[in-house]
């Protein structure tokens, strides 16, 4: 199969931009892009959009990546929108790829773009409300939450002010995951703190506070085991790749030997299964077919970027995706096995939790931080003599796990 | 390259189906195009889900297609969900055909759904807001309504009751065909009274009301030129197709000489152009790309499906599509030539004009038809001898034309 490339990535800082349109994230995402792989705009022969929550938002409900890119000139070629929620950047990523080994197109551009900061509070939360079936909340919400019966939670372990219910999804995840393996809440902390401390080193993360783990334990509870510094924040923020073949990589005035390789692309819906079955967990079936379609195993990961849309996403990802040992995704973090320095870096970026989570553009977010990994660029969180690295990324809400997942596996 | 097939279609009926749901609507169709095709579920390697409006009706902002398919049984594949406006539809076909071609699937799934009829009046006909700039209504209505300035409505031409903005910018693109070409508001009747003619044959569509030009003519304006029968309804249905290669449809069950080829597939998006300079219409590039594509002349084209959201749209696309000369499209439907019959006919389903117009469908059907149409099985609205189709399929408004159009050109 033809060598498919990553010639270019940009992304803006990811945070509050409350006077910046999707339009305007869009185009310096994508002019950060094109200038990081020499691309001229008209040299793009194609373009996928990912955007999630544009229509709730805005009522921008349709031509949301048309509308987006001609206002920066982009225009006539084939543009699609694409969504998989918080999956739909990584989604966009993978159309690109396939839409390059159809031979369709040479050079192809994907990009994700998201706002979702608003002075609307309730329109802002309201926003996650349309990633799972809304026509049967009360029942995905029981099924979802009974994950979490075999822990009660301890006194004042929940917040008083308002959050949303997916968050005590994701904790009752967590209180699963400390039923089936004896996981700890202070090893979730050390996930978080992990993250903040690489977030330190990204001067595109929304937050750049390193914290230690009792720091982590004694922020505000969400839902147990979910203190506010295990989540990611609500963001805005935009992040592009060029993709391109290597006939097209040659047409570009760009440093060829910084393009990157995908070596692998699995985009996977989940099934129905009971829940303390992580056997047929979506990612777990999904790192089967990537590492299988890469002829890679799991050790040979150098540095992984997972959906840690809670500390409690990163403990289950990185044990799915065969990073580390079944049940020990917190231990690992706590032992220091996932930090920057440790055996398997996981998040360097700083993770959903720092960097933050603009949801249509986290994907190609995670894939900026890979492909920067892989050039050597990524200054003091530069993982040493990264060959081969992993993204991970989920979307939405079906049966007892995520909708959809999405993984790329780059490499030299 | 690789030749792609079609293997299976399959459509409800398109109309008013309050009671049933995107997941029924889905349902009916996938199952349809699954025994046509002679396919299993189990077979099904991905899928492209196109909608438009279901986060606008009903709050379902992502995840559709997955929770869709879900319902139905059909998980752990990849799904991607697509939207461009009006011709999502036919970016699924599109995105299948690419996928094939590109090695990742076999056997692909396209599917359109979408459900716009409701009670709530207000919200149904503001579903259609949504698909131009929100952030730039003003500017877009007068730079579009501009386009009729030359010729003055007559009094009495308007309808006294709320309509869509879109039905006078569809109005005003007749007016300037008027003023360019000499057309009449009797040749665009024409275009509508040969449609509802059609759809008298065709069991799925929504009207199936004969009427002559005096009627289209006599029937209430909406606005100058456009009277009532001249517009596309607002519509629920779905419509799906079974995309394979060779590898594929061997392992179907259905009988392969009512495969389909897909000779064709060019989607465009929209630039910057003058108004009155339809030589840089989308959709008249794309028809030379589509052309080129298949070593086809329009001449060679036996039957097409074209975009009437109302009569101007199908006058001005065959023209564009070169089906019949420049600002001719209406001379020839009053001439009969684009009629059952014809020389080269239009719209045999009937269009979107009689058939319906669920959005996020539409695209899918016209390939329903077509396919019909090329298997020789459309019964009473057969055209005798058809080798090659031609669907257009547009969608969304942006600059002075539609942000997007999708052509596909089919074959035995």
């Amino acid at each position: 199969m033809d060598t498919v490339f990553i010639a270019g990535v940009g992304m803006t800082p990811f945070g509050r931009h409350l006077g910046q349109s999707v339009k305007d994230l869009t185009r310096q995402a994508v002019q950060a892009a094109l200038q990081d792989a020499g691309c001229e705009r008209a040299q793009l022969q194609s373009a996928f959009f990912a955007n999630a929550t544009q229509g709730h938002m805005e009522g921008q409900h349709m031509v949301r990546g048309q509308l987006a890119l001609r206002s920066m000139g982009i225009a006539g070629i084939p543009v699609v929108n694409v969504e998989n929620a918080c999956a739909s950047a990584s989604t966009a990523l993978h159309l690109a790829v396939q839409q390059v080994r159809s031979g369709a197109a040479d050079i192809v551009l994907a990009v994700g773009a998201e706002k979702m900061v608003s002075e609307d509070k309730a329109r802002m939360f309201a926003a996650f409300d349309g990633a799972w079936d809304v026509h049967d909340v009360q029942a995905s919400k029981a099924r979802l939450l009974a994950m979490g019966e075999g822990v009660t939670p301890p006194a004042g372990s929940q917040s008083p002010r308002p959050y949303s219910v997916f968050m005590d999804i994701y904790a009752a995840m967590g209180r699963l995951h400390m039923g089936l393996y004896g996981s700890t809440q202070a090893q979730f902390a050390a996930v978080a703190a992990k993250n903040h401390g690489h977030s330190v080193h990204n001067p595109l993360a929304q937050y750049r506070e390193a914290m230690s783990v009792e720091q982590v334990l004694a922020a505000p509870p969400i839902s147990y085991p979910i203190t506010l510094p295990m989540c990611s924040p609500v963001s805005d923020g935009a992040a592009a790749a060029i993709v391109c073949n290597a006939a097209g990589l040659k047409r570009l005035q760009g440093n060829a030997s910084r393009a990157v390789r995908v070596l692998g692309c699995v985009l996977q819906t989940g099934s129905d299964r009971a829940a303390d079955n992580l056997q047929n967990h979506l990612v777990r079936k999904a790192a089967h077919r990537l590492y299988a379609q890469a002829g890679v195993a799991p050790q040979d990961v150098n540095v992984a970027e997972v959906h840690d849309a809670t500390a409690i996403g990163e403990v289950l990802q990185s044990e799915l995706l065969g990073l580390v040992p079944e049940g020990q995704g917190g231990l690992a973090a706590e032992r220091g096995e996932t930090a920057l320095g440790g055996r398997i870096p996981i998040n360097p970026s700083g993770g959903l939790e720092s960097k933050g989570h603009p949801i249509g553009a986290t994907g190609l977010g995670q894939v900026f931080e890979l492909v920067t990994q892989l050039r050597g660029e990524a200054g003091s969180r530069q993982v040493p003599g990264v060959r081969i690295a992993l993204a991970e990324n989920g979307g939405g809400l079906a049966g007892v796990e995520e909708a959809v997942a999405c993984l790329t596996l780059l490499g030299r």
